[in-house]
């Protein structure tokens, strides 16, 4: 009963997160259910010109079958020897709003296994299944209270789960979503972590329900308070800018995106993360002294944000 | 003096090529000379919000001294045993236009040694030294007749050298500007080669020489036919989308950008060749009929253009 389990959280998560943004104002959005040929499938919303979003994409998909080759090369013995069935399950987000001071953010959170899961139950061996999951924010211009907020929001729910790691899960996503040929961090950070299976199945599944739900409450504040506020042409430029930045990440390092690419992935689902519009300028560097040149101070090296 | 030779050659060739833009109508470039720390630089030309090109760059660079550790591990024994000093020089340009019926264009020509290269002469063991280079075209609506003259200079420049291969360069170019994850090719393709040592240094700087030549003959027809063509929004649209998938060729699969970026390269050199803006959208097909819908049926398979 374990993967229903998951698989009911995982679906209410998407709800819960899509009313969300519908309660603050977002049009409803377009669906999109796929079937996956090799077994599975997913529902996809997508806004695209919303209210509040330029582009954005809650995703849940269950899939399941025989573990790629890919996969199956990097299990470990034991796990090779339940056999070559897999599950997973996730739901995942990237919101890219139309106003510059809102920032981007994304978030996750999955559960996978090897086996066939017939005996419903996860499998004993800890190698055979694990949680994995985060989200992080990545703003245009410095705000101190919203990145307080963010990351204090996460810290509680990590305080509130056994599995809970904040400190350590923090480490992880600054190390993750880095641009070595910046020097930059993607963004400022919030929690990634994976292969979560201590101390027990249980608690993996309360880690990413507590964190899941502590998704809303970390930044809807920020949609509150500046989906209203007047920008200049020359904020909305360096919002695209960034964003070019963010296809750099996700098309050059996130391990998801290439790999899924290479591995004969959904196209759609896995590039539902690049945004509406990207800009890039031929060596482009914000005037000493201006928020721009500010916002990319903080992202030459990870701060602590709740301390 | 065979380095000299070429980078003399490769120094005219950006020349001809800038001069050529700026015949046609081109504004001035904004010119960014650099030094490489570790042995030599490059001069890098640029067009932002120009005339014709909406974010333009014609760049050469000389670089040399030790070799970088991840090539050093890919020579051959015998390339080791010549010590760990390289010599490289290249011209390099892409070529984003306003206008939605003038193709994205890119060419490379470039010269690679190993050695240190005291005896002034290219070292004898074919492992050491090799020409590199191709172009290729990347467009947005279909016009058989652009295709065919872009290929057929190509083919000419080939005909006329005697390291040229029309036939196998074009396939080279087919098999590697292709995006498996979209099941598309990047454009319509041009020539593409590499390790061009037969028979003898001089047939391969000649290769160079007649194809490096050919650029402006190839590709200034078509600039000066679509360039006062009135376009629609719609069409604009489609030209962004197209653009966002050269992102997507060139962040996952382009060898010298991966490959540069994580070897610590000149990020503004190798990013260079992004367009300004490029688009995105959730599973935007064109309507079926529409010369969008042909232009992407184009891109499914490769074609012969010069038969």
């Amino acid at each position: 009963m374990q993967r229903e389990q998951v698989q009911q959280y995982i679906e209410e998560l998407q709800d819960e997160i899509c009313q969300g943004l519908i309660d603050v104002g977002e049009q409803p959005y377009r669906e999109d259910i796929w079937q996956r040929d090799q077994g599975g499938g997913g529902r996809t919303r997508i806004w695209e010109d919303g209210q509040i979003f330029e582009k954005a994409g809650v995703a849940m998909s269950v899939v399941y079958g025989e573990l790629p080759a890919a996969a199956r090369s990097q299990a470990s013995p034991l796990a090779k020897a339940r056999g070559d069935q897999f599950f997973a399950t996730g739901m995942s987000l990237v919101l890219h709003p139309h106003n510059p001071f809102i920032p981007t953010v994304h978030a996750n959170y999955r559960y996978f296994e090897i086996g066939d899961g017939d005996k419903n139950e996860p499998p004993k061996d800890i190698h055979d299944w694990w949680f994995g999951g985060g989200a992080d924010l990545t703003p245009n211009y410095v705000d101190d209270q919203n990145f307080k907020h963010f990351h204090q929001t996460l810290q509680d729910a990590c305080l509130r789960s056994e599995s809970g790691d904040y400190d350590r899960f923090k480490d992880t996503c600054d190390t993750y979503f880095y641009l070595p040929h910046r020097g930059e961090t993607r963004g400022i950070g919030g929690i990634f972590f994976e292969h979560i299976q201590d101390p027990h199945f249980e608690a993996g599944l309360e880690l990413i329900q507590n964190c899941g739900r502590a998704f809303l409450p970390s930044y809807l504040p920020m949609v509150e308070q500046h989906r209203d506020r007047i920008f200049s042409k020359q904020e909305r430029e360096w919002q695209l800018l960034r964003r070019g930045r963010y296809v750099e990440f996700n098309l050059i390092y996130d391990r998801g995106t290439t790999f899924g690419l290479k591995s004969n992935g959904r196209t759609e689902s896995i590039l539902m993360s690049l945004p509406k519009i990207a800009h890039w300028g031929y060596d482009r560097q914000p005037e000493k002294g201006t928020p721009e040149a500010d916002m990319l101070a903080t992202l030459k090296q990870p701060q602590s944000w709740t301390k």
